[in-house]
């Protein structure tokens, strides 16, 4: 389950993702402006970009699939400044995560998941899925999105959550 | 997991929530606007404003915990226009989260969830509270917080997520 929640649901949300930035920049390409406007843009002054937003979000991904499971995650140096570079960001990380399988969580629930913010201190697995990698992850997802829509994006609900698997008539 | 990814932790969220709509009415007040100006605010002129993303956040946590569980989730009439009513709102959400117990969950992940929307397709529990629930109910309280946070709104990161449950030194 904490594989499923995590490693397969955020790749599919990276994904998502990444095909909103594809409807920026040919939003930027209709209106003939460059695209780094808008991943340079933010709602409110004090706020990270879209470029930081993109960013954190790989990393909220591919340190909660590294920290649930014992790994050492990959570093990246958070030097992207378009969108095909954000695009390969987001590659790299559902390409790590790829790596995961269900049995690599074995125990992540109880494991103590620390951080080197935390001083030290730890969550359990499951506290760290749950109240930690998850809900900081659709924040900077959605904060992505926002950003895209508040500048006039075409973006709905339907890319940001992608296809559901219906079953039935 | 299906219980504490759902009701344990979309309650704690519509409790952050609420405190965050009171720094949104303590900022109306300190800058002698009315509040109402908040609630009617969005990202862009055809996105849902504040009011109904607070409504839709509370739906998605009491139709996520029904929906899992088999069971008939209370009515809302929607009908809320002041912070204090979207407080009460998102009280009477988590009042009826609170009649949920793990028990409840058994045989969740397998369950199969519809709405009224789905033309009688379905997902399972386990699809449906990953890929649906837990995505969607992000997605509108963190637009909710964008919208604030656009508006001038002194809230962070640590407004939205909550405590943590720290352990250790």
């Amino acid at each position: 389950m904490l594989y499923d929640v995590t490693v397969v649901q955020f790749t599919k949300m990276l994904n998502n993702l990444s095909r909103i930035l594809d409807k920026g920049e040919a939003y930027a390409g209709g209106k003939k402006f460059d695209a780094e406007v808008l991943l340079q843009s933010r709602l409110a002054p004090d706020q990270f970009n879209l470029v930081r937003q993109v960013q954190i979000a790989c990393d909220t991904a591919k340190f909660a699939a590294a920290r649930l499971t014992g790994k050492e995650a990959p570093t990246h140096d958070d030097k992207e400044k378009t969108v095909a570079e954000l695009k390969a960001r987001i590659e790299q990380v559902t390409t790590y995560l790829r790596t995961f399988s269900a049995k690599d969580f074995a125990g992540a629930d109880e494991r103590r998941v620390t951080t080197p913010r935390w001083n030290g201190k730890y969550l359990t697995g499951a506290e760290f899925a749950v109240q930690h990698a998850i809900p900081n992850f659709y924040f900077h997802l959605t904060t992505a999105y926002a950003v895209l829509r508040h500048n006039g994006v075409d973006v709905g609900k339907g890319d940001y959550l992608g296809d559901m698997p219906y079953k039935g008539p």
